[in-house]
């Protein structure tokens, strides 16, 4: 079965953050769910993460959490691995989220250091080790400190790393040095997963050692972030140019709509929308775009999409 | 009845924000409840905030954070308002705990930013305009960049208080020239609240305008915390100098053992345990000190006392 | 000798940190130095402090900062201590510049920590004791962390108020907490001079044992800030008010035109250059003002000068 | 002549950012000036870039850069371009030092954004736009986020590129998402130049378009960082990843010892004491390791020998 399989050996390629596809009152827009997920299966990912940063994990009732891990599972059917953030404040409400996600058959989770209290990296170690200890499902550490307030440094990672259920790391920092020292420090355990989720860098880090990318950008167009993956992997640098370029000329216009920290994703979820893939509807605190910034919006959108044709 | 009155006048004075005592399962440890609560009114509080960061809540599960809701309100009877910290990242389960507050007794909600994204000040208005309409309890702002990331600016404060749910803040930024221009700003408003947060400065804000402080140190000492206040509205600086001395000695030497960005909250719950008033159980991810830590803080706290009782 | 008798006791009060006025080549305006000094002696404040952040000691040369050294002692002439700013990143520069304070009859230098590199606090402690032992001048430590990315800790303020030559501290950090915490420390020597920057916190930090105030809008109204200081000493509540409130609406008009991160030091020189006292020249990188933005501060500044009117 | 050719191409390659070896007294070593100066052209440097971070500039007195800025001239004899950081708080003596370097034989000048003062974007891009005008001789932005406190953003950069003096930037932030954006804004302007500072990132950057790298490491191997800058250009990826593995050893063992903020500096310089290189003295506020902290460095050091030696 493809799941023992992919338990099998470790986790590559591209594996999309899912936007959550929602409805006006804020409950789980079923349908969208459905399509987005063949939109990324047909092209090409290597698994799906859902509930994260840009799966707007936080502003989602439990409910509804509960709700997509369940439809993604079934959904998805094993035909590729189910990522499940399960980031939270409370432990307890972590472990019962990770619970959850096994009986729904993910395959793993993915979770980001409590985010609310200032803490060291010891009390971050001790917090890790004891969620991985209380629960039956394999763990991805989530650094993410322009969220969460602290990194996962080197050193904790690499204690946390002999866990048996830490299996890999996922980096959202965007710092090419913390990266490398990763690479470089897990050289020697090739079954620990170091991702990064900057779309930007990823080609560059799969070049230099990294094992894929989280990559916002593809719950739009999977196959061209599946196709910069296979180029960095196959160092063909044609490819890899060609490919870049377009993935930054997204990262330029539809990630930077307005003056709003939260314009990358402002501009995913409603590019999403002229897809037809979901409604640009958003979990609290974030809200649409103004009129006029989905017309500036569409108009770059239009052009990304005249890039791809011409690069097909 | 005490809470219409309490309702139908601004809150002032001391409104200590209560510790959670916990069990060694993360569950609830109603006697110690039970018993602190009596220790506050005893000790002659104005109020009591359950849930805010001194009372963990983001550590604690949504059951354990009702059961105290419950406990509280029962317990306390309507001899002073209680507050209820219902800050979350997702609106729709601060929109539950509210309404659960509401039918135990609560007299208001106290509500920090959502602090998981980043977002702008027009979202953040938005956020908790939408908030106060969907809920049938006062609520006061709480603005605490160091854990939510961002300030909620005055123009903010300002724009938000024209909603009638919206009846205060409290401020733990310990920023004076912060507190100063809300102090200013509605100084012709004498219903909306203006509490601060650090112990440390709540008596020079209240001879300045400020209405009372959300103390942490009166879980421990209620009485020396009420009298540091009266004596500031009444401007007894002989008074305020001999109180605000024993009030940063428990600040330099109770909040201050060991190197962790928890040490105060780690000395107040360890204190308030050589008291019997709970245990030195602490919500994830925070930990006890080790046995060298808790004699350190014990000599420390002893001379604290003896202190006190000079003083008195 | 005046002099003589200002070193023999703490300096308390009202220390502007003087504007630098300049010409539009760079240049010192000596004919505004005269007046602005005579216009601050005149208020009545008890000393000057030139080359501060205020007096954009870091956008001047070398050549102008000795020029203003000069002119400054020599048109105050004793009547009150002169204070001046020696924060370099370079150890050598600060010693000469102290040597060339002392030749000029300087009372004392001010030194923020060197703001390039990112260091601890025990370089820290010792880069002061360095520059302590090197110069022949008291020197007050100055926090300042928004510009220098790092906070003198109390700890450190204690290892350093040893030294003969370190007599004080004046804090811009607008943290209570921290300088509550100093109060605190030194309460038992009276001769180690503890004094805020941010007037707007001034009055309430007289109040609990502050010394006085390095208050910019001393600038353009010394007798307010004086009349404000003495207030605080002489517990005048009714004073203190009319005062504060004037203080805070310059805090709120004047100190905000625009949506600078410099419109404090926009909004004050501008001003002085609406009363004659200098040009609104800036130190490169700042620049003045936009036409508009001139209208909209003039007409504010009417405001708070006809509010002074009614009040005096 | 080389300076000329020079100029008539872009800089590409590896340009080490030269410490400044120092006497005890604070003045210039020379000697070991010229050693090291010899010891990086004979490694097969590119360029020489003195006075950066990595060179302690902000330390310095002027006259001892100015001593710098000659000998360094007069030593390298237009065999390489020379680098010279004139970063300062005053753009007056940025200005006097480009001059000076103009004189010297320089090839370009370094500026990071005037430190002190908080500024936004456009009143930074006035500034360079004014430094460009008043120097005749190129420039090179210098971004230093951790140092300067503010990036300088893409489209600042970008309407700095039009200025015939701006000719290129320097990217110390070791975020790989912003100079992804760089080399994706510029892909088509081959004549500005891009370069990082973190030597762990620079092989991944040269891979996607980067100019080369401002190595702190090719101070102590500089034919290393030529061998691994040289295998990007080439795509070699088994000379890569051996160059890179010893580069992450140095990066993990000579500049992380002690907890220090400046354990980079502080490695790098004393193992170049090892070497007989220079001496272990640093400009003020930087401090000598301990001794047991230089045995620690020196075990490390001919740990990383070892490999070279072995590798080579």
């Amino acid at each position: 079965m493809s799941l023992i399989s992919a338990i099998n050996k470790p986790l590559k390629g591209i594996v999309p953050p899912m936007v959550t596809p929602l409805n006006d009152d804020g409950s789980l827009d079923s349908a969208s769910v459905k399509k987005l997920i063949e939109h990324l299966i047909s092209g090409g990912v290597h698994g799906i993460f859902i509930l994260g940063t840009t799966g707007e994990f936080s502003g989602l009732s439990y409910q509804t959490r509960r709700n997509l891990i369940t439809q993604t599972c079934k959904q998805v059917a094993g035909r590729v691995p189910v990522l499940v953030g399960i980031t939270d404040v409370s432990i307890e409400e972590s472990i019962a989220l990770a619970e959850f996600s096994v009986k729904a058959g993910a395959y793993a989770t993915v979770v980001a250091p409590p985010f609310y209290n200032n803490i060291d990296q010891e009390e971050l170690t001790r917090y890790y080790l004891e969620l991985a200890d209380e629960i039956s499902i394999p763990l991805f550490l989530y650094n993410m400190p322009s969220h969460t307030k602290l990194t996962i440094e080197l050193d904790t990672v690499i204690k946390l790393s002999s866990h048996e259920r830490i299996i890999g790391l996922k980096d959202s920092s965007a710092n090419a040095v913390y990266f490398q020292s990763l690479c470089h420090a897990f050289r020697d355990q090739p079954n620990f997963v170091l991702m990064v989720g900057p779309e930007e860098m990823m080609a560059e880090t799969v070049l230099l050692g990294g094992y894929g990318g989280v990559c916002g950008g593809a719950n739009l167009f999977p196959k061209l972030y599946v196709e910069l993956y296979e180029a960095a992997v196959a160092r063909d640098f044609e490819k890899i140019k060609s490919c870049q370029n377009i993935v930054m000329e997204i990262s330029r216009n539809i990630y930077q709509v307005g003056q709003y920290k939260s314009s990358y994703m402002k501009g995913l979820k409603t590019s999403l929308s002229f897809m037809g893939l979901c409604q640009d509807t958003f979990a609290k605190p974030l809200s649409p775009f103004s009129e006029s910034e989905i017309q500036q919006l569409q108009s770059r959108y239009d052009d990304v999409v005249s890039s791809l044709s011409v690069s097909a």
